[in-house]
């Protein structure tokens, strides 16, 4: 399970201690730390038991949330994301995965500016702290509040304008499965330099909760192991980072939910196990 | 209020003879007809009562659904389609709208290929009765169970692949309302003269049901006066359908409900008032 990273967020009712034991324990290889994780030990503390912990940190989640009706909230936005790239260098994650935001009382193309804006102003510190952005392009369900960026093509366009080995995109089968052209648009991403982050977990039918009932990988439709061979075909040698939202699952037993997630990993990357 | 349409569905709990005089005596021109208020009076009743109304029966709702995983499920979609065409044909509906459909089962490419193959079985049919058929995109978070086309760049494909009088599209802020590029979309469609129909609604922010909590116009975050103005200039004159699925709506009285309805299309289409 060399490739095997899970996000805190996945086993939230985990402390960061907690989950970096069970993930040790179970033989997953990365971790992607989630901010209230982190906070919640202090961020040098949270360093400490990374390191000490021999887990790969793949990645630190999640600025973004740049567009705001109003520039004050922009310019704090900005702020907020420094910081972070900062916590992120702080426990040595190599990126910070930005969901990106978008303002309902504007125009997505107004949101998607002012995302650009933000990123633009960002730059010099990620570049600084040796902090990659991962724009992760989020599912359209979210356009609203979350995210602007609702397709791979147009977190291509975007990485592809920064031109910068400090700014990519992260691939979420979550958010980008319908998308046509899937395959054209993962390959495009990965030649440009562009895919630092590959994350997994599937899409339930029905989905009860638009944010907190995403499935383990094999209980929804998700062609996870068709888009994880473009994916590698893309030239992408990172970490297959779990990152599963569920209120079901956070409510049952994390030791036999961590067992589920693991058993699927492998049912679903056999070849690794081979290897 | 001569482009104001509404959908039976929209109040649901109202049977047709009840929608029709609720709608008339409002100043609603025109009547969308879902199969299930048509069926509940019998077909030949329902068309009666639709010509007795003097209202605009604008489509008729909702064929598709050709994806299945075994051939007796998609010959079974096409006999079922074939007969909601002679159903539009006996109230006098122009077109029945496509929601073309996805089996989990399979890749979204394959459902795509049997929706084509549904489409082509179709054809004869459509002419004959002189029933279009209006592919209706969904939004992405339907692409599991209920369509594979998920964006009107998709569904202008399909219906310049069929270049038919017979085949066009049915235009949703509701599920299209985020799409990169979504005017030149517009303008494509319409150019095309594949621009059939135009349904009108709001996305609530948070949205609680992925399926039933649709909002009235105003009540979301989606620009619908710039979006019908774009629908306006690619040339499209028809009615404005009011397609709302919202059990909470469902749940309350359905005169005030109507009223907001109005208000609301009132609000958005001033221009339309004074003239």
């Amino acid at each position: 399970m060399q490739r095997l990273c899970i996000h805190t967020i996945t086993t939230k009712p985990w402390d960061l201690e907690t989950a970096l034991e069970k993930y040790r324990n179970a033989g997953v290889t990365g971790i992607t730390v989630w901010q209230d994780a982190a906070q919640a030990v202090g961020i040098n503390r949270a360093g400490s038991l990374l390191q000490e912990s021999g887990l790969e940190i793949v990645a630190y989640c999640r600025g973004g949330f740049f567009p705001h009706l109003e520039e004050a909230g922009r310019m704090k936005a900005i702020e907020e994301n420094k910081k972070m790239l900062d916590e992120a260098a702080a426990i040595e994650a190599p990126m910070l995965v930005l969901v990106c935001g978008s303002a309902p009382g504007q125009s997505l193309e107004t949101s998607r500016d002012q995302i650009k804006k933000g990123i633009e102003s960002l730059l010099p510190r990620a570049e600084e702290n040796k902090v990659a952005l991962a724009i992760e392009p989020l599912h359209p369900m979210y356009a609203d509040t979350r995210s602007a960026i609702n397709s791979l093509s147009m977190a291509n366009d975007f990485a592809e304008h920064f031109n910068s080995p400090w700014v990519g995109v992260a691939v979420d089968v979550y958010h980008i499965w319908w998308e046509p052209g899937l395959k054209e648009q993962i390959v495009r991403c990965g030649s440009n330099q562009n895919l630092l982050a590959f994350h997994i977990c599937d899409w339930k039918m029905p989905t009860a909760d638009m944010l907190l009932d995403r499935g383990i990988m094999g209980e929804g439709c998700i062609p996870i192991q068709k888009i994880s061979q473009w994916v590698d075909e893309a030239g992408f040698a990172g970490h297959r980072e779990v990152e599963i939202f569920s209120q079901k699952y956070w409510e049952g037993d994390q030791d036999e939910y961590l067992n589920k997630i693991i058993t699927a990993y492998k049912n679903h990357y056999p070849k690794e196990i081979i290897a």
